[in-house]
């Protein structure tokens, strides 16, 4: 399936300069938004998962959906304050800044095989501080799954020590 | 199933005096996450629908597995600033000052079947906003469904010109 033709570009967004990679149109089609959760699956090769975890907010998307077909648990990651419970976090560098990650203490069971799910790898550095997250908690990254890479950011030198793969590389 | 037994509560979080109810230990169990997603669709009694509108963030979760489910499209509804292309907004009131939610001008089409959901219905002005959105872009509401209604907030009489249909009552 042509994925990438349900993918807008969208110039200038969110700021000057920056080409935004918009996938509403993929999931607002019915069969798109199955076949591309489909799509995602098969990146990991049959590989056995016990949480999926996802990045606020679109990494819920396809998180929970790709959770379903490995018959495991979904795990969110989410920016501070918003997880009510308890918690560790992790702190990462951004262009301009850092930015917080934190996960529950108790979405991760020692041991787990974890697959890291997010709709974009940019930089990488968000992918980077989960996976840091899940291993601090004794979880076993499995692999980092994403829908879109942006190849010309280079994130996957951040995460080098995972195996990443992405459905569709721009 | 019991789903009560896995949503936990926190107490004064996000603030003092609020008891906060927690979805994370149903996510992170693949059982229950698919039961829930299950028991959502039930609310609907096999009505046609062609776009499932989930609210940021917690929306984007049993959002698209009800979508699948429905083989109907996911929508997304935001916060400014975070839907890339052409949009419309509708601001609503909170306890102190307001707030802003955004759809994307091409993501419903006239005559659209709506399903609304959201994680937790409070006093109902987000989805009521939801809801304004939608018939705004000329889609039909069939129902706001939600995970868990927090029914001493009241929120139904926010949106008592549409069905609501709760899976957990408190």
């Amino acid at each position: 399936m042509d994925f990438k033709s349900f993918i807008r570009d969208v110039p200038n967004f969110p700021k000057e300069g920056v080409v935004f990679k918009d996938i509403t149109l993929l999931l607002q089609n019915p069969i798109t938004l199955n076949e591309t959760a489909n799509a995602l699956l098969k990146l990991l090769d049959g590989q056995k998962i016990d949480k999926v975890v996802g990045m606020e907010s679109r990494g819920f998307i396809f998180g929970p959906m790709l959770a379903e077909r490995l018959n495991a648990g979904f795990v969110p990651v989410r920016k501070p304050g918003k997880l009510p419970s308890k918690r560790i976090s992790e702190t990462y560098n951004l262009e301009y800044g850092t930015d917080t990650l934190e996960i529950h203490l108790d979405a991760i069971e020692k041991g787990d095989k974890v697959l890291i799910h997010d709709d974009v790898m940019a930089t990488g550095g968000t992918a980077n501080a989960a996976c840091k997250l899940v291993e601090k908690l004794g979880g076993e990254i499995v692999q980092c799954n994403f829908l879109i890479e942006l190849t010309f950011l280079n994130g996957v030198s951040k995460i080098k020590d995972y195996p990443v793969k992405s459905l569709l590389k721009y």
